[in-house]
């Protein structure tokens, strides 16, 4: 009972960020690599790897997601540990599972080439190991704190109008809103408030640039996050 | 960057329950575990164990609990993985720590004895390993759960009054709840309905019963318990 199994351990992350589908229209994508080895050789993955005997489980995901595709992710958190007995062909492995939304201008920054390349999140291949599942699992949760949290924020700059907040929450839940209800509902949630400036461009009614409310961390890990804030760990919140 | 680390997997499990204060009122408490060995040993503990390598994660966590203290819970969750480089003295462990939220009939089914003993959450000893910091992190989840989901029915049975809800509550979060404006925003949420029976006893105004609505799981998993209930796993989900 007390035996330490033979294991490997690995980190995946899931990064969801905003681009325009065959429509034009924003939708989710996320950015795979290709295997250039077995298990699942020329299968398409999320970017991750083997933790390292001295590195935190965060820290070995944004060291792998640096090596893959350069990106450093503001907002990154811990999503769900996989660990399912036959989910590798060779050996038991778990794999901790993080997710990153990224916004447009953080998208722009990954590094592809032949071996990295954005899908679409519905419109994905048959992926290496369980990832397949691990998509499924992201955008579920996505779907769902979409619907209590300020999880939109993380696809947004600092300031937005209302259209685009409202692509923001058309996107991920993958129907329209009405803009009408959709403006008021925002109004009263005391969510976001007006930064009392347009947007510039000599229209005749300029949109209103719209900011979110209060100090919340976008991510807020409570009494991990206290803790991280003195570990000297990379900040992963947005500024307020 | 391809090796595997020697590493120890464990899982723990943090037992929620309500159990009656020195005052009598309600209030979070945990059963514990103390070590026979070292590290830590004679500390208390959070019941859990080293996974084994041909059993789930889920799979290890109910094993555990089976055998430090017979329990057998309806709700089961997992709560997250922590592996900081120095939270065990010995060897490099991650553990993948669930959470199960326990009625008071399944509370007193936890057998007790010299190393298993319920303590009040907010009032506990110094832990082995990080196991304070896993209890605080799991009770911030209760607290921000408690606001947007269902999980205060995990400590209720299927039909209860307004004030054993309000109970829990309370209990929870800390605070006491104004009972009208209680009965006022449960009424309205559509959440909970009368079942059109009251407590017998022979009172004036004998307090009337109530039950969840609709099927919303109380543990929903989304696209992973979709696929659990195809896999033959014990059913983590409260009956409708």
């Amino acid at each position: 009972m007390t035996s330490t199994i033979g294991l490997g351990l690995a980190v995946s992350t899931v990064i969801f960020a905003l681009r325009p589908d065959a429509t034009g229209a924003p939708s989710v994508w996320l950015p795979l690599v290709r295997r250039t080895r077995e298990p699942f050789l020329d299968r398409w993955a999320l970017p991750g790897g083997m933790v390292r005997v001295d590195e935190s489980l965060e820290g070995a995901a944004r060291r792998n997601l640096g090596e893959t595709t350069r990106l450093e992710p503001t907002y990154l958190e811990q999503l769900y540990a996989f660990g399912d007995v036959d989910r590798s062909p060779d050996q038991r492995m778990v794999s901790i599972v993080y997710w990153a939304l990224v916004r447009p201008d953080e998208a722009e920054r990954v590094s592809l080439g032949e071996n990295v390349r954005w899908f679409a999140a519905d419109e994905l291949p048959d992926l290496a190991f369980d990832h397949n599942l691990i998509v499924d699992y992201a955008l579920w949760r996505l779907r769902t704190k979409m619907e209590y949290s300020r999880i939109a924020h993380a696809f947004l700059g600092p300031r937005f109008t209302l259209a685009e907040l409202r692509e923001v929450y058309e996107a991920v839940l993958r129907k329209p809103l009405d803009p009408a209800n959709f403006r008021r509902q925002m109004e009263t949630s005391g969510v976001i408030e007006p930064t009392g400036e347009v947007v510039t461009g000599g229209r005749h009614r300029p949109p209103r640039l719209y900011r979110y409310t209060g100090a919340v961390d976008l991510v807020d890990a409570g009494p991990l996050s206290r803790r991280a804030a003195g570990a000297a760990r990379p900040d992963t919140r947005i500024p307020a």
